[in-house]
């Protein structure tokens, strides 16, 4: 439920409000070099503070509880914790009545039948992806020459990204965008034919990530467009290599060598400070609602490192699986 | 590997050319009615022989092995094969020397270390889809009054679909299209946040169909160009009825109680009858390949029903885990 | 439910009066070589005839259906198949009323409501063994020089085996005996601390043969009468030879290169053709009850096969994941 | 790997020297009632202290981080964790190189390459059992009337079990034990045909507390001396009691209702504080060593309430799974 992998597995916990957040890792391989440090780049790059980014300043500090010694894995669990510092509750519990627009308020609700954690999302909370960054720095490692880059290319329909982002963050409005990635040096072989194809296991990981609406590999949907003498990529060596690559990389789920490549389209943040209509529950009827507290105009800004991570957890529970036959 | 589910787990097997293919299907409830003839309108759907889909009539018909005594499941596997009764294999051997631009030939090959069986494409044949379309069936019945309803609404980037299919297969060549799927009287609360989320189960589902490019869920790739005032679904009523559904009936990774709705691009089928560059991995050096035999002119055509029974798959497992809990 | 294994995994199906049984393995590594004839001597181990067990003889001829192609392993799913061919279901229906004492028919009542296939005991026949000895065929194939052998030590509490046997299946009544399994040529590391300990996956497996009772590795259920002093096996060499080897091969949960050694109780055969007292479920009151039909007079015969089998597809299933971890 | 259970899944991780221990429980409802109290009577009845366990007095505290808001749970994953306070590690690292008989030191030190934790025997230590202790005092609120009893019945053969351990602990020698297990109340039809039988399960999770050598349920190893007429429980009335229960609660895998009893055999604690032989890895000779620090003269005083604990485990898994299948 909150575990993904065969190999190298991953468990979340946490919630925004409560003690902290944190992440499980099993099936890491001993003898990877591992510090605190290791996670402050990419921890850096997800931090908020950035215009568009919310103003809730978290220390954001990794603590390695277990499965490291003298600054290596050990091949036990690996369990690195945050521990949450910053927060203010009191603006919470009123969204149980009156839900807010494209949160899981509702939905929580009603399925753990008003036991949720309703402060700041409780354990829905995009701060739960820290863990999945933590998780990320170690399973690049496990990739070796194999990297990882994503980059927002679009908000807003835009390139002329940071100039959208400071007007949407100036009007209390959000904005969505488009994230690409790339996965470069791919061993051939990764991934199984059908329900654990390498674009299944990516897709999965990267619906996980909230505020993700879609994903393409390759040509994506621009395919549906074309005809199979367009689409197919022409073999021109031994190693494998396209010619083109509509294929992002990936032919019958299994990785063919040339580079992985996919879009995810993110949308909005559903947190604004602009007066939105919902339901009042209690009171059965439509109702007002202003969500004051901090706000990420473009959360999109936050998934590159993200998705990332994500995918090189992905990616090193196929090369660990793959090790395996 | 060929597995998913957690509680409604289906196992797939077999191969284009071999003896045949089937689906295992494991935690199905006692008591569900379950005759041959349940399977043929949606099997019928998947066959071929309409114009735009290979000439390779199979006879398709569903052998319920076992898990089924009087006409009702057990409660223990139910077994479904089909057997291969069609089938010309003496077109497909060279196709390890040179690979065929799109199809799994070459990574087949590499992964398994020259031990797959090349026939047909052997086990990544979209024939193992037969398994998938049955279950789908099971699930469906498991599903009750929640319906699942595909369909194909483009083809080539144009609606108009028979006439471009018509040209398309007289030409030799092959187009891609869009199927659309929504799902109907959806029980509040499917899904875990995060890794189990709605959308991250269906999507793995579905690009574990082949011919998968991309999948978006309500709004999709369009939120990205989307303000958070615009994209919000508002609630309006106590059951959580919301007035536009750019979520796609999902919130937080659990179903919302509103229409399910994603749309799926797909590839052109790869096999197309004009001739076709490729690499000639023995003569170290670029060739030239006609692949005969029989084609689908747009895989698309197939796709729907296979996606609802993929999806049905994917709703009944939540619908039995959320009421585990 | 009905699978075992992490990157070995098989799925057992199938009835005793259905059409018939097999199992699906998958992750199996491609390039072994697999014929019908390796299965002939471990499925000849298995099969009745012999004194003590059931005069129902099945051709029980094991069929490669998929996953199998010239003569080698492919990669791909693997699929055996055996058909059921001598079946007389006239005996069990009434065992619904009259459940059999020892046998499952009560429970599977009762846990499927009144689906459940009851001929010859259904999904709960120790026919379901066929396809695990198969795998098994298989499982020893990957462990290479690792060889499994078990062998029945006692009957009854005797060691003169055979003449127990005849006398008991005269009288027609049955008896249990003990089964000791010994590993040799095992690598060391196989196994995780804790859950996935060797002895836990070991005796998960061999309880999931019909009949077992109990299990004890090494010293057993003898090192609760011992010291620490005397328990403890003193290493002799770098290689990890122990002195003793009341580990049972394994420390905290991990091979240690020594022989495993494991001792397994099973139950006299349920089925007996002396006449019984039972409860008359719908006339509710006490009954008697014959069970006529054919029986095993020790079912601890078949065992050791079925043992051999469920070990090596257990050990199978930690080589692979140990591998390259 | 440190993972146990399909729909109440706990993880455990942690080392015996590092900054703690915990686990990690996924799939539990919301809205069972839980505070940090609820736990004292078990992590109690765990801890050491008592003559014959270790005079090593840790806190075990019990933190619960995630997963419980307002003193209910919340349905997302709870975490629980526990501190280090009370560790002396100076005296483990001379183990790599003449390993303790009977502990993980040598398997460790080869399986992980040498980057195992070797304080206090690592992730090997028997302090993960705190977890599995806190895990199953959930679990025994899931499974309500269904109570767990756990007794240690027999040390060093002896039932008269103070003046043994007393007497072993004086000598720096340390004895095993069985320890027996009932479970009353137990609803007919948990647990699954073969691999997840009930006892496939209840065993895999026994042979994951460390020390357990045996485990027989019902009749166990006696049955193998008995015959069927004599072996075979017979029905008495509708609800399933039988006469007797040889079958320890269980036929064909699945609860019939009636108690389920099984034994488990316990070695002596493998540290003792006698002179004893190993090998001595670097000069390649045999060695003497002795252990000093602090022991349990016997472990198996520890064992009937992690013993609870993990029964709980697994029958809660098995209660949710089977819910409305």
């Amino acid at each position: 439920m909150n575990s993904f992998g065969r190999n190298f597995r991953v468990s979340i916990y946490g919630e925004s409000h409560g003690t902290g957040a944190g992440i499980l890792i099993d099936g890491c391989p001993p003898g990877i070099p591992l510090t605190a440090e290791d996670f402050s780049e990419d921890l850096g790059r997800r931090r908020s503070g950035k215009k568009g980014t919310t103003p809730r300043i978290e220390a954001d500090e990794p603590h390695i509880m277990n499965g490291v010694f003298n600054g290596y894995t050990t091949g036990a669990p690996i369990h690195i914790q945050f521990y949450n510092t910053n927060t203010r509750s009191r603006d919470y519990a009123r969204f149980i009545n009156t839900p807010r627009p494209g949160h899981a308020d509702f939905v929580a609700h009603q399925k753990y039948n008003g036991f949720e954690d309703p402060r700041g999302g409780g354990h829905f909370s995009g701060r739960i992806t820290l863990g999945i960054v933590a998780a990320g720095v170690i399973a690049k490692k496990i990739l070796g020459e194999t990297k990882v880059i994503a980059e927002l290319v679009e908000v807003a329909g835009s390139k002329d990204i940071e100039k959208v982002i400071e007007e949407i963050a100036d009007s209390g409005d959000s904005v969505g965008g488009i994230v690409e990635c790339r996965v470069v040096n791919v061993p051939i072989g990764l991934g199984e034919p059908f329900f654990d194809s390498t674009e299944s296991m990516i897709s999965h990981m990267v619906f996980a990530i909230p505020a993700t609406k879609g994903i393409e590999f390759g040509s994506g949907f621009d395919a549906a467009k074309m005809k199979g003498s367009e689409h197919n990529d022409c073999f021109i060596d031994k190693a494998g290599t396209t010619k083109t690559n509509h294929a992002g990389g990936i032919n019958g789920g299994i990785t063919n060598g040339n580079e992985i490549f996919f879009r995810v389209g993110v949308k909005p943040t559903s947190s604004i400070s602009l007066k939105q209509d919902t339901y009042n529950m209690s009171e059965d009827k439509m109702d007002e609602l202003i969500v004051e507290g901090r706000h990420d105009a473009c959360i999109a800004l936050r998934m590159p490192v993200v998705l990332e991570a994500g995918t090189a957890i992905v990616l090193a529970d196929l090369k660990l699986t793959a090790q395996k036959r």
